[in-house]
């Protein structure tokens, strides 16, 4: 199935700055003449939003981890098939804040559970999806977390501990090691302005087609 | 894993007594002196709940097959991991009001989804589960719809057509006729009574150790 349209993805931890950029990535292109979607994850559709809350809910601390993954996944079914499947075949370029590469880093680099089961849940849920591009904004876990909500603020996922972060973080690295087609990595430390400059790099790469992306696999 | 309890899934369709069949079942399993759990899908935790309000809420008509197989699965692992698999280890009799077999049918033989996606994503929500035993109540799709609720009063599930409701029936049989091991039809449209007692007769020899019962593959 081909598309007109293009998805890029922007992954990295809460903290590192995807809104803001999103936000200033999005009114470039848009400038440039590019029709944008901008959508989010887990949600992005009345549904997964549902779902989002689910997940997000401190109450719910007895969330086994494989039920986990079967929700972010079920979330993302929905956008795939509601949202970025008709944005893509309609011409848009769609900037999605998080998308599959979360499930991997959190619950699997994170939380432990079998990469090769988020992997196949995860295809099921992105059918039909075809080549991607991801940023991902690479941020220590430390600055990550000084840069967001207090702690009692902090949603039940943020509430998990240092250790599970860096986690995270080196599972990132280690997919854009593995994904280097899809995956590019951005320094968030670095001032926000050179952040967006790299970003924009990327993305235009992507979208004139010298940059190919890939698949999720 | 060694489960002292042992587990007993009711299936078929809306309107063929599952519920008082499930109740009588525990009664007598009661007064045999079994200690008995009763549970249902999906459902039967605060979280599992939760997702069951979600996929049998009239208003996501949008609600793709996936997402709903997904959201299936992650109730059913929530149950698996936070109901059935203690109260299997507490040495109960557990009986279950629907269970995987009510993913193929519905999802797989009725709404068409892949069945060996189905297969899979419920073989990580079945977890560690290992043998049960599963008592099929068997009735044409015409004397369930007739059984049940008013049109205006079906849930989503509920209000597919006829001809859906024959698929799911045909694909029980399909798995009642590939896992004879496991599932044991009970023609549903005889009377209560008769009915009540061919189940005993299966879950007496599924408890006693004369049928094995088997896993879900």
């Amino acid at each position: 199935m081909r598309h007109a349209g293009k998805l890029i993805t922007f992954e990295g931890p809460d903290g590192a700055g995807k809104t803001t950029q999103i936000q200033l990535t999005a009114q470039v292109l848009e400038e440039s003449g590019y029709s944008v979607v901008r959508t989010r994850e887990p949600g992005g559709t009345r549904l997964s939003e549902a779902i989002r809350q689910l997940l997000l809910d401190p109450c719910y601390k007895e969330m086994s981890g494989v039920t986990e993954a079967l929700l972010y996944a079920g979330a993302r079914a929905q956008l795939v098939s509601e949202v970025l499947l008709p944005a893509l075949a309609a011409g848009n370029v769609v900037l999605c804040d998080r998308f599959v590469d979360s499930s991997l880093a959190y619950q699997g680099y994170g939380r432990g559970l079998d990469l090769e089961m988020l992997r196949v849940i995860n295809t099921f849920a992105l059918h039909k999806l075809g080549t991607f591009c991801t940023v991902l904004l690479d941020l220590p876990p430390e600055e990550g977390l000084g840069r967001s909500a207090g702690v009692a603020e902090r949603d039940r996922l943020e509430q998990e501990n240092l250790s599970f972060h860096r986690r995270v973080r080196d599972g990132y690295l280690i997919l854009a090691r593995d994904y280097p087609g899809r995956i590019k990595v951005v320094n968030a430390s670095a001032d926000p302005r050179l952040v967006q400059e790299q970003i924009q790099e990327y993305v235009m790469a992507y979208l004139t087609g010298r940059d190919q992306g890939g698949a999720f696999e």
